[in-house]
């Protein structure tokens, strides 16, 4: 019977998980409380402290499994890509179809970005993957001589980061200006324009 | 006697204000607590409740006072420029300036993006003047020909976004790739940069 009831257990520690990021995503970390996360499993509060003794331990559980499926994916993606540019635009064709198939994602990394220090430790100890992703596909592009150099760290504030932007930005602007980050043909424009920006930040050398 | 102790309650005002934009940006709506900004003014809990009733009414001072200043800023800027293309660089560098010299605006723009619905009312309130300021810039030059059609939002979310990520991630990326926003060359690089991404994103026709 052992396997069934782990088996059980590791399907009722995913739904805490996924619930847990949804809350975090809409009210942030401090307002976020563990009995909302309960509520929306279906379970009461005393087994979620079962899977994770307190809400710093859940919150870490979702960062570390938003950036470590965020990169799994991006690798997917870039890995086919030769060429520097190709592998480039792979990268944020990647986290943009990440962020738009998962927004939750794009709501907690936005507020990570908001937060003047850490709550404890290490502000990179989940997003270092990602940071790296970009290092690695502008470092490529620079040593083969095809982009101009460039601050990969200013790529990601300038470039990268618009996808958060889109992403999150679809309800905040006013009834009269609001779009669906996810409706094909806006996300076909937003993704050019994220290609053409990446383009003119990278002065491509052809 | 009446104007010196009216002059007196519109500095303690002023000083509430400042305390509370430092709190907001640093900790977000929810875990903002109406002590710490007394704490930080130096009066008690009560005397703020005499100018500012509750926290969402002093959130909305806060709020409602960086963008009339951001657009009173923006207007010195922009208003000087007759070519479309010149309006729209002096409207971004109106709003990196800005947000350089007031990270915690940038801070507390930064998590209104993140929210998924307004706390109450109207998400754009405050916000509409800068949005505005964007669709103004943005209808100026393709009206003129000198632009390729392009949303505004998606150039908002595309691009003038970007100068929030320049401002709030200096510390959030690790102690290797830290940076000072206010540095004058990684201003300037970076400010190179948004010229860059904002020409190929309006795809500039000469």
């Amino acid at each position: 019977m052992k396997p069934i009831k782990h088996a059980k257990g590791e399907v009722t520690r995913q739904a805490i998980l996924e619930a847990a990021e949804a809350v975090f995503a809409e009210v942030g970390y401090a307002a976020a409380r563990l009995e909302d996360v309960a509520n929306a499993v279906g379970i009461r509060r005393p087994s979620i402290v079962y899977y994770f003794a307190a809400k710093q331990e859940l919150y870490d559980a979702v960062e570390a499994d938003i950036f470590a499926s965020m990169h799994a994916f991006s690798e997917t993606r870039t890995s086919v890509c030769a060429d520097p540019f190709e592998r480039v635009i792979a990268l944020l064709d990647a986290w943009l179809d990440f962020m738009v198939a998962r927004p939750t994602a794009a709501r907690i990394i936005q507020r990570l970005v908001a937060d003047v220090t850490p709550r404890h430790g290490d502000p990179t100890q989940f997003s270092n993957s990602a940071l790296e992703d970009i290092e690695h596909v502008i470092a490529a592009g620079t040593e083969a001589g095809a982009f101009a150099p460039i601050a990969p760290m200013h790529f990601l504030n300038g470039v990268a980061g618009s996808v958060l932007f889109y992403v999150c930005n679809g309800g905040q602007i006013g009834e009269s200006r609001r779009y669906d980050p996810g409706d094909p043909q806006e996300l076909a424009r937003f993704r050019a324009l994220l290609h053409r920006i990446a383009a003119a930040a990278l002065m491509l050398r052809r």
